[in-house]
Formats: C-alpha cells, structure tokens, sequence
C-alpha cells in the first residue's frame, strides 16, 4: 500500500522564514500520516555553472526525477554572473503555468467575502524574456516575447482545470487594443482552444478594465488566463483581497506533469528565525500539491485542519492580527487533524 | 475683467454619450458664470490625412492655439489605415503625463473609506511605442520602450506636483527586478529628480507589490508615478477603489504646458441618447481643468456643488444606484452652486 512506498518529494525549503516554514509543513504532514518522502534541497553557496544558478544541478534533478516539489521562498542573492533563483526554476523546468486559487478564508474578514478564483498565468516568456538593450544613449528597450505554442500550452491549461474543477467561465486577461500582435496572438490562441470547450464560457477583458472590475467586484469572475507580466500583478492583487500573500497557495505546472508548488511570499529576513512566520501559503500549497498527487483525503483533512485554526482565532501569527507562534500556529493545526 | 474677455477653452464632446456629459458641463459652468468661451470640435467623419485619424487637424491647432481643452470619451472606429483617437492626442500633442486624482466621493460608499491619492502616468512611450512584429510564425514581439528624456520629464512632473500640492511622499512603480534596463532606466530617473526634492519622501514599489498594498490598504500610498502601462493598468484599479471611471477626473499635460482634461471612461453606446449617463467624470475634469487656469474660486465652487449633489443621495444616476436621469442631476448640480 501507499505507505509501505512512500512518494518522493522534492522539498526546497529555501532562505529567511523558508526553513521554519518548511518545517510546520513537514510536521503537520507527519502528523496526517501523509505518505510523503522528502528529499531536501538547500540553494547552494555558490554558482553551479550547470544551473548558471545558485541552485544546484542536483536540486532540479531531483525535481525531475520526482516529478513533484514544494518549495519556500528563496531570495537571490546579489551579483553579477548568475540568474534568478525563481526564474531559473520556471526556465529549466518549463514551469509553464502558474496557478493560484484565491479564497476568502471563512473566519479571516477583508474587505471582501467568498473572493473565489483562479488565476493562471503564463510563466515562461512574454516580459520575462530577459531581452533587454540600450538602443543609444537614454534609450532602452525590453522585448515581450508571445509565441503560439506556449500560449496554446497555457490556454489549454486553464480551459482543462476549469472543466476539472467544475469551473464555468474562463476570462482571458490582455491589452491588445495596444499590443495588437502580441496580445492578440495570446487572444487568437485563447479563442482557438476555447472553440474545444463549448460548455465554458469565454471571454476577454483588458487589464485595465478587469482590475477595476476586481477591486469593485471580485464574484465577476472565474478563471483568469493571462501572459506573464499580467498574471503576476492580478495574482498578487487578487492575494490582496483575501489577506495577502501570507495566505495564497501557487502551483507551477510544467512540461511533462512536473508540479513544483509553493509560497509567493518573500523571505522576510527581518523575522527570520524567531519562530514568528506565518506558514499558511506553504501549508496551503503543499494541499495544493497533494490534490496533484490525487490524495484527495489526505488534502482535504490538512486543508480543513488549517482554515479551522485560522477560523477559530485562538491561534493566529503576528501578520495577521494574532501572537501565535510559528510553533504554536502549527501544533494547533495538528491538534485539528 | 476675466468677464469681458473669457478663455477660449477646446471642448472635444466626444461620442456616445459624449455630447449629453459635455452639454450637462456647459450646463454647470454656465450656471456658475465661470469665464470661458467653448470652441467645439467633433470628431471627422473621414480620415484627415494629416493626423492620419479622423480627428480633424483643425481639432489639434485648436488645442494648440487655446493651451487647454476638455474631451469626452471617443471610440475609434474600427478599421484600417488610421490611428487611435486618444493615442493620436497624446502623441500629435506630447500629452507626456496623465493626471489622475482618485478620491472618496463623500456619501458614496464602496469597500474604501477615504482615499486620496494621485496617480501620475507617463503618457507617451513604454508598451505603447507601436511597435511590434512578428519574427517567425507564431513567434510575435512587442517593444516597450523608455527614454531618458521622457522619464526624467513626468518624474518632474510628479515631485513638483507633489510640492505644489502639499503631498509628501511620491512612489515610483516599476518591474525592474524583471525589467532591469527599461524600468532600471526609469527608476534612474526618478532617483536623479528626486534628490532635488529633499522635502519629498521618495520609495519604489514594484508593480505587483503595489496592486496588492492598494487593495488591502490605499492610504499607504500618496503620489504615484510609473511607465505607461502600470499607470493605465494602476489608474483603473485606484478608480475602482472609489466606484469607477464614471467618478474619476483626469488631465493630460502636454509640452509647452498644454492641459486636456478628460473623462476617461467609455462611450457607452448602449445608453448614448437616453439622458441615462453620469457626467460626474466629465465635471469633475472640467474641475481640474479651472484648476490648472487657476480658476480656483469657481473650480472649487463647482466642485462642492458636484460631490454635496452626490452626497445628498437624492440625486443619482442609475450607475450609482439612482434613477436620476443626466438632465436632472445637472439641474441638481446647478441648483447646488
Ligand atoms: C520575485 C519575482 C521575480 C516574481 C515574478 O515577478 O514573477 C514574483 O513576483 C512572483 O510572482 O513569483
Ligand atoms: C482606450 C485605451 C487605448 C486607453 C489606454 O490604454 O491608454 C484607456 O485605457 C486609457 O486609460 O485612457
């Protein structure tokens, strides 16, 4: 049975709050009797030049090898001559779209209730090119990048999750009216796929449009499908609305099936280390990629142990009103299995 | 006296509902005596070839020759061989920042309790260069460009806004941990005007970042100014905040001191004609417009007139939940002067 072999999993715990984080997940998956084997991957003290990171070579095999991951925060760290942690991860995994549920969680109050939706963005090209150049003095110019295929790769995506989850309405997310031919390839592609699920509704907003749409009504919407830049600010504002980042689970699925979830937050190296991080988003992501791993029971009751503690109020971390403790916070979500 | 020669001001009422706002603002600055003269100018019913749109060349000298005008919502036609109505003003009149107030109507309620910020966009270049291509079949890409010159100017702008208007603290929204050279570039700026300003407390926020901080809390932020497209995306939002496009005023601030307000929501042909549309957008840029003539007395008597008409609930358009047709709420307005 499942637990006489366990799923490998590769774990990045990453830096600042990351380990502490890292280590409430590790717990209260023990305590659900998860049938999970980590494998931990800590980003290394100097550049692999297999990775032109400082992510080891064997950290992304693992990933591979596995097929599945969670990973902390991780910060770059400044310098010439290497890339981005997170990016490397999305380019050499071909983490090629990234979603995120947001969900008003029952008992937290922001200024919205039932907040209830997905963003999927792109996450491999479009403003991410990384082509970038001074053209003469005082004259720069960045390149955004839309190809067919991974807009195709991404659209049938999103249009599969939200037939799979019961979903009714994907918005396809753009600013053609102005970037006309590559807006407008992400467009022709959403439309193409869109023709395969006639019981999904389609549509399109601009991104002007639908972030006032968002701040004044967020049940407006479903499925949010964008390019890359877009899908990075409407996930994060659509964090906003729930609570914050603190709160937000995120999966990047890539070619092949990979599914490396994690936290979005930042490391927050000012409360590093004092047991004072709050470990929702990684808890919550690893929920995420449990219901991947198809352990539908395991992630509920870990997903239901959660909301309940934050629900309840006895036990909340500093960030969100509370003076729990990252341990505290944590054995309480336990003490709810 | 200013009675005896009034200011000859451009008045472009635009289309849709267009021409029943710009009537409801004569309307009011009739009522409140306020010294202009209108020089009307509809949009062409053919391409001028010499704007290579179909707004008229005599619509642009007119603009020219006065230094100020005041423009409804235009929708450019669709089809070929000419360009955008609004994008061909902003260009054919160096139109560099767009201005954007974005307060708490007194007495209307939405999720956001006094919100006051400012939200200042470069107007001229970045996403919105034009010019893309496509590089192989399904590969497309779009150059953002930014300039030396252009950044420095709406930075300026900002900080001695800013200064002038008693705020004290002005926020550059970038992407330059993605964008490093262009948005680098317009960081660079901003940070050269902003050590003349020593008053001015000056911070960056990086785009996603700042979407989600507007959402949970909007007095975190004062002035803000950004490339071309985080302004059209962050002005939306901060409209949203308030209630929408319908309530927000906007000026367009060109070369040689040139001033286009305007409203910047739609034309909403589905209700042009009906005596259904909210001028409130169109006033309240018509305010900001005798604001910048220095007009205050009347620019603030006007105001009052607008936002105690909204506040007193007995008056209101069927956007805000009344059932006050345009002609009435302007009556109302005037009755208030
Ligand atoms: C850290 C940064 C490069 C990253 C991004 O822009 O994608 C982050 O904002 C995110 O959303 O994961
Ligand atoms: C209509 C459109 C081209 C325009 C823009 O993108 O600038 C609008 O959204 C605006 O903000 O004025």
């Amino acid at each position: 049975d499942s637990l006489s072999t366990p799923i490998r999993v590769t774990l990045f715990p990453g830096d600042g709050i990351g380990p502490e984080i890292a280590d409430s997940v590790k717990q209260v998956f023990r305590a659900a009797e998860v049938p999970i084997e980590w494998e931990e991957h800590y980003v290394g003290d100097q550049i692999d030049p297999r990775t032109q990171s400082f992510l080891t070579w064997e950290s992304l095999e693992s990933v591979r090898r596995n097929g599945v991951g969670l990973k902390g925060p991780m910060a770059t760290p400044i310098g010439k001559g290497h890339r981005s942690l997170n990016l490397t991860l999305r380019k050499e995994l071909n983490l090629y779209a990234n979603v995120r549920p947001c969900n008003s969680l029952p008992g937290y109050k922001t200024r919205y209730d039932d907040v209830n939706l997905i963003t999927i963005r792109e996450n491999t090209e479009g403003e991410y090119s990384g082509l970038e150049h001074q053209v003469v003095r005082g004259v720069v110019e960045s390149l955004k990048i839309i190809t067919r295929q991974a807009s195709l790769r991404v659209a049938e995506y999103a249009f599969h999750y939200a037939k799979t989850h019961g979903r009714e309405r994907v918005s396809a997310i753009h600013k053609a009216n102005i970037m006309r031919k590559t807006d407008g390839l992400f467009l022709k592609c959403c439309r193409e796929v869109a023709e395969k699920y006639p019981e999904i509704t389609y549509e399109e907003v601009v991104i002007d449009t639908c972030c006032m749409m968002l701040v004044k009504n967020p049940a407006l919407f479903d499925v949010l499908v964008m390019p890359n830049l877009y899908g990075d600010i409407i996930s994060d504002l659509c964090a906003g609305l729930i609570g914050g980042l603190g709160l937000t689970p995120s999966c990047n699925i890539g070619e092949g099936g990979i599914c490396l979830a994690e936290a979005v937050h930042g490391s927050a190296p000012d409360i590093a280390g004092k047991n004072l991080a709050n470990p929702t988003a990684l808890l919550l992501s690893g929920v995420a990629m449990l219901q991947h791993l198809k352990l539908q029971d395991k992630a509920g009751r870990i997903q239901d142990a959660i909301l309940n503690t934050i629900a309840e109020g006895k036990y909340r971390t500093v960030d969100l009103g509370g003076t729990s403790s990252t341990s505290d916070f944590t054995k309480a979500v336990c003490d709810h299995l």
